[in-house]
């Protein structure tokens, strides 16, 4: 680097980092905001961990097991000892929970939003930096805490303005597929894993390709061998069944997976809890339209220690070409027994739920659910006279007094570059004292979004324009009661 | 590491780093809230920048311009590029604006909260990790758009509780000084520094202490000598004067300070800002009672160029043995008009101003202007009969469909156990449906306020307690009013 030239860094963000502002980030806070007052109501209490944990605190629980060295951002700390930044809100918890285990008043019901770090391969909508917001119950041993945790979060799902239908929870119990595969033989972990790769593949491979892979094996077109789980007839015929079970009523799937766990202890664990689950799900209204039973929910996290469920959206909004965008799965929990055991060996019953904040409010803004008619109309001051600034500020204060967002153009710049810049900024009207004005006593109000309309139409009418003005100049002691007029105008006709 | 024993890892946090929970956190949610609201009034829209910048886009601005290398946390990636976690969201505003200025419409007014981090040396209440909350706009050259970030933070203070007179915003304009310097010869960097470094000890050495630090040095009592800025006597009685001209109404000062920078360019361009600033503060109602002149205000950040600011909080509040508590800054700004030309070599104006939320949350919540009477009472359903989960739960749901916050206990434990929690979770009511109201369709309401208060008293006033019982009985479609009662009667007598 020459000593002459000073040194100018690139303006660029590291891969996999994002700038998010306008309607997105409003929907980012409007979804944390109306979860945590639920969460609140609910008796939950707020909670904000930092965002480094030592590394050995943090543990490796990441979705992707098959690389338990990677996925955290890690430095060494001055005094040689490693830290990292948290990857979710759970790990953290634990470690809080252990750390205050004799002053907290258990059940300990705690809720927290903010961001959390993966240090992973960023691509398309996948960054190493988002929003997650969690509400769990340390302490509470029983199904009814797993239930209360699902009618929670589609309560949530309600709340951010989605009508039932438009979203459902799926549960499951991790015990019931331990208890399947105990009654078919099949429990030690190598085939208990084949057999879950192979569930995994049931919407792209179908029935018969599962089946192979459930069995001795399958050949993909290219000629490639997988190896099967080795399964015998009646094992392959029993987990087809078991992924077949989903569908109608709580209680109809639970009178299918009856006769598939057997006498198996796990499954019954994980069958009994389902039933309680449905008994209170249906005692605080949660029907089975908003929360159904599907054994084929797994959830990547290797903590869960029984119920496990995924929030999925359903309603579909459509790109400008028409094609439907589906979003699938906004957020999950489950149960984890064994995490807060990790530091103290007393196990440490523990039930929470997490919602993707960054993935549910894109998902919210593309559907319109939210930002809409949040915003109060924003008037801008035109800065028509250099020397006038105190003027147009304490203008924009009377139009704030009034009710409106305003500023005051702060820049250099044209009248038309002004006017641009309203427009672009989404204004409803511009507020201009010209000197003309400013002699006479007056003030020029102009409507920017008929205004826009007015300039795109190829308009000969020229009654109508009289009619309906883009522009009018008014009394300066009636200026703000002229605003109001514009701004409503355009709530009729924008 | 043994193999046979597991390891565990102790539950701790690294230093410097905290937990935040309770009525802290709720005040810190309510200060952000509310500043984020005002600045949506006045025409801000909200951005949130990533936690990791380049280290080379985010430069060196710390305060301790001394350890330049020192205060921030960084990590190499994967590609060998290192990252550091943002100090501030001044540097990345700046980078956020190099990289899209050709599609930003101008000036560009945002405002973002959120986490930052300085790899410091902590100590008490001096973390590692804090928020902050800053409003900027850029694009403004203006002494004017300097006044509007003034009005701006004068209007917070107000916004989150405090009456004019228990804050006052702090203004200077670091020119002046410049000008100062210069009329006396005193402008080379290195005098420069020793003038600012005696200023800096007013407090602490008094004016003589300070004029032999400004002239050929000082001997404290210990006998070091510290080497003085070699000012002649006019010299010293200038800065001596410069430093007393604070102080009155905003007009005052100015005429004080205008005969010290005599000719100088930087020293008239710096009035001149102070005089425009006080033209509009006085035309939007920021009166001499809210924002003042003071040339002692310098702020540490080395990137301001001209007008600086402080938000003082003046309310005091007092230690349990009656001490006064004294806050000082909360927040403080300035303008910046070459933070954006490290990029681009453009000098791009701006001006901002940021809240250090954690420490203005925790003086709002000792003062109690925040948390208090802002929480809706809580209701714990207790959990009598261990197979009736879903009938606490549903009767949870009542209460909030009533409007209050209520659980049903989640854990276990006997009665007293439960009680003890609701206690400490400062509920007003319990609610108990044992085998025997359950039976005779009753419902028990525990007022637990007057319950402790009545615990709390030696009373043989048979009588009194007859009349308010801590405790009622009713029938369970009146559950709920009776609830309401409790609630009530809580607010009355507490």
């Amino acid at each position: 680097m020459s000593a002459k030239k000073p040194f100018r860094p690139k303006a660029r963000r590291p891969r996999g980092f994002e700038d998010r502002s306008g309607s997105v980030l409003r929907a980012e806070r409007h979804l944390v905001d109306t979860a945590s007052r639920i969460y609140d109501d609910w008796g939950f209490e707020p909670l904000q961990t930092p965002a480094f944990e030592f590394a050995d605190a943090l543990g490796k629980h990441l979705p992707d097991e098959d690389r338990p060295n990677e996925g955290v951002f890690a430095l060494e700390d001055d005094d040689g000892q490693w830290l990292s930044l948290r990857y979710d809100h759970t790990a953290p918890l634990a470690r809080f929970v252990a750390e205050n285990f004799q002053d907290l008043n258990k059940p300990y019901r705690r809720y927290q939003a903010g961001d959390v770090w993966r240090n992973e391969k960023p691509g398309p909508g996948r960054f190493r930096q988002f929003v997650q917001c969690d509400a769990d119950t340390v302490g509470a041993p029983g199904p009814a805490a797993d239930a209360e945790m699902i009618a929670l979060s589609a309560e949530v799902m309600r709340a951010v303005g989605l009508a039932d239908g438009e979203y459902l929870i799926r549960v499951n119990d991790r015990r019931i597929l331990d208890g399947v595969l105990e009654t078919i033989g099949a429990s030690d972990p190598e085939r208990r894993m084949r057999v879950l790769r192979a569930a995994d593949k049931l919407d792209r491979l179908g029935r018969d390709g599962v089946a192979d892979l459930l069995g001795a094996g399958r050949k993909d077109e290219s000629g490639d061998f997988t190896q099967g789980a080795g399964l015998d007839l009646k094992g392959v015929e029993t987990i087809l069944a078991f992924l077949d079970s989903s569908g109608g009523s709580r209680t109809e799937v639970i009178g299918r997976l009856e006769p598939l766990v057997g006498q198996s202890e796990a499954g019954r664990l994980g069958l009994a809890a389902l039933g309680e689950i449905d008994k209170v799900l249906s005692a605080i209204g949660v029907g089975d339209n908003r929360a159904v039973f599907d054994p084929s929910v797994v959830r990547g996290l290797g903590y869960y220690t029984g119920p496990v469920y995924e929030a999925e959206l359903l309603a579909t909004a459509h790109y400008d070409d028409g094609k439907p965008i589906q979003f699938g799965s906004v957020g999950g929990g489950g149960r984890y027994d064994d995490l807060v055991a990790r530091f103290t060996g007393q196990a440490v019953p523990a039930t929470g739920f997490s919602f993707g904040v960054s993935r549910f409010a894109a998902a919210l803004a593309a559907l319109g659910r939210v930002g809409a008619g949040q915003e109060r109309p924003l008037v801008i001051v035109i800065a028509a006279e250099k020397d006038q600034s105190a003027r147009y500020l304490a203008m924009a204060s009377e139009l704030r007094a009034a009710g409106f967002r305003a500023e005051a153009f702060a820049g250099n710049g044209n009248m038309g570059k002004q006017m641009k810049y309203a427009d672009r900024r989404g204004a409803v009207a511009a507020v201009i004292i010209g000197s003309d004005e400013r002699e006479q006593g007056l003030v020029t109000i102009k409507d920017l979004k008929l205004g826009a309309r007015l300039a795109a139409e190829i308009s000969d009418n020229k009654e109508w324009r009289e009619d309906q003005p883009a522009q009018m100049t008014v009394a300066s002691d009636a200026w703000i009661e002229a605003v109001r007029i514009v701004a409503k105008r355009d709530d009729k006709t924008v």
